[in-house]
């Protein structure tokens, strides 16, 4: 049956592509392998004991409001208790102009099935976040790298690519991102919002890890300088627990018109009862002490990460210093490819992330690495880093 | 900035339609509003009381792997729990050949994803479930209608569209049909089995209500007849939750492979929370304490139902009788269009669906109308289907 079956697929599915960070997790899922290279939160850092009493609040509160089926934008107390969540992020938003998704990836999703329509050219950080890019391959799109340095996204690099053709959005994470780890300045911030405007461009900026930061100052979204040109996404995943996928965006009005229509037909609306534990997450004080909480847990995590490197890792490697986030990223000596080192890596049982994934271009980024510092503890981080030392010694 | 961002849509928004129930859904949450209109269980149906043990259960079992990102075909205990609760519907799978995804309606969105290229043609039951036309539209196909009778799908007229042209699939409701109620005899399922194999041919079966069976004998599902040629879909949302959104998909493995990397791409995987929450209540013997108090709520009020429309609709008007479901399909007189009653009934405060909604051909099935016995109690069934009737008669 399976060649009548295969006849049967749609033309997309030629353009659609495992993840190849998941597929590598597999490979590494062996019992005694440290792991650097997923991007989970600890399961330390979720507020399990909290959770007894906030489910318990959630049936007194909302009783079988929280477990019928709901109104595709989202369940309205979890909407407010968001719309003063962001405010605190310098994100103006009301109640009304946000939309709940499974995930942020599910946000992802529908923003590709609205906007992007096959050969459309969608531009990329470079380095650029691979779930993103799993989410808009199914509409078929081609992509463009906008250049970056240490400061993340280059503005002139993206005037140019918006001077040279039409691009039906930019992409990118602007805190801590994923890979790199890098922020954008607010200056760089404001400088790409007057280009955005200045050719009527659209960004979804992307923004998982901002409240992750263990140092420094905030500099707000790019949201708040280009409301009207800017699709601002985020998730609960890194602050409250990413199994009860709650994402959510906030997108200019045509835009948002045409998320909840495809969102109603993709998948009605978002779980009403992981939304009803959000709310009183965020409403009842937990968040306020727990993500204090979470950023003593990794703080100390990143400083073991980066006092190893430099103690273990040779000459000719250089890595990203981020101010917070999940990870550093690794950028080794010219000519290796760092999935010959991830192999030998994996003998000695230590897994990371070849860089050359998080690149369109084949060839690009061979010799960096994506290491994760959240997952596991401190002396398993020093003796991982080690390892990878020794690993790259005898490279 | 309206215009601008409008030229960004995909040509797909063009195809995309909102969910015209729900429209008429939010016309009607008036105050006071009696409605036979909507699809939703009763939120006495759902486990409460239960809920209180089943999250501590959670909690205490599953911990932090309750909480964390999972894998994308599910969480394995829910899994393991729906492959045993499937046995007892005649349906064989085991745990690793089964896809969880947000509601039914997302394996439908991720069905329509993988195996739709725009202007391929899907067959539909006529009437036909619009929340499927709702997820099938995004990805532009066209659509044709199968005859039905009293009986359900005719598959003289299946073949002879089978015949006629290329179908990429047929989708249907085998059981109690949403909207008419209507179920497949066994000897129609075994016949469909033998046309969709002997051309080839792909099913979507649809099955979210066989478990509210008040009376008679389950059929086995088509898919116990063609398991190679059918892609077998359900919930758990009208026997647990449907705020949870648990859906999950059962599929010939070249479709499941693309389903699984579909829904990758769109969400990563489905909230783990939800799905630990379920595999309780399948494995903790909740659902089988559940399932016949459900029944034994909404059989009373389908009684109540079809006695008082003996009682006061006027000549002229007929319907199904269901052994169980949450729908009953009306046929007014010929000439009549149920919209105008729809809304002179409003003016009296009882909604329901006109059944033209549910035809994809313009014209067709305005004397039709659905009505909702699962939502509200007996005496107000027992009021609102007098008014009906008096609307009827004045009309």
């Amino acid at each position: 049956m399976s060649k009548p079956l295969e006849r049967l697929l749609s033309q997309r599915t030629a353009s659609m592509q495992r993840n190849q960070i998941r597929e590598i997790l597999n490979v590494v899922s062996q019992p005694n392998m440290i792991s650097l290279a997923g991007g989970l939160p600890a399961p330390e850092s979720f507020p399990i004991e909290e959770l007894y009493a906030i489910q318990e609040a959630v049936l007194d509160r909302f009783g079988a409001d929280a477990l019928q089926y709901d109104v595709t934008e989202g369940f309205a107390p979890f909407r407010e208790a968001l719309a003063s969540y962001l405010a605190g992020k310098s994100v103006r938003a009301g109640a009304e102009d946000l939309l709940v998704f499974n995930g942020s990836q599910s946000a992802l999703d529908m923003l590709g099935k609205v906007l992007i329509s096959p050969g459309d050219i969608i531009a990329l950080e470079s380095p650029s976040y691979l779930g993103a890019i799993s989410a808009f391959s199914a509409y078929e799109p081609r992509y463009i790298s906008i250049e970056t340095d240490d400061g993340g996204l280059i503005p002139e690099a993206l005037e140019a690519a918006l001077a040279r053709q039409p691009v039906k959005f930019l992409y990118l994470v602007t805190t801590f991102q994923n890979p790199t780890g890098r922020s954008l300045s607010a200056e760089r911030r404001q400088a790409i919002a007057e280009i955005l405007r200045a050719y009527d461009a659209l960004a979804i900026e992307d923004d998982p890890y901002s409240d992750l930061r263990f140092r420094g100052e905030a500099p707000p979204p790019l949201h708040h300088f280009a409301p009207e040109n800017t699709v601002y996404v985020s998730t609960l995943s890194k602050i409250f627990a990413p199994g009860l996928r709650l994402g959510f965006c906030l997108a200019p009005p045509p835009i948002r018109k045409w998320l909840y229509t495809a969102k109603q037909g993709a998948d009605l609306h978002s779980n009403t009862y992981a939304q009803a534990l959000a709310a009183e997450y965020v409403t009842g004080g937990y968040i306020e002490r727990q993500v204090p909480k979470i950023i003593e847990l990794y703080r100390p995590r990143q400083e073991t990460m980066l006092k190893a490197m430099a103690a273990h890792f040779p000459a000719g490697y250089r890595w990203t210093e981020p101010e917070g986030g999940m990870f550093i990223w690794v950028e080794g000596p010219d000519g290796i490819d760092t999935e010959d080192l991830y192999w030998k890596a994996v003998e000695k049982g230590v897994a990371f992330v070849p860089g050359k994934f998080f690149f369109i271009n084949e060839g690009e980024g061979l010799p960096t690495m994506r290491l994760n510092f959240t997952k596991v503890d401190e002396a398993t981080i020093q003796g991982a880093v080690a390892t990878l030392g020794r690993v790259m010694r005898d490279f």
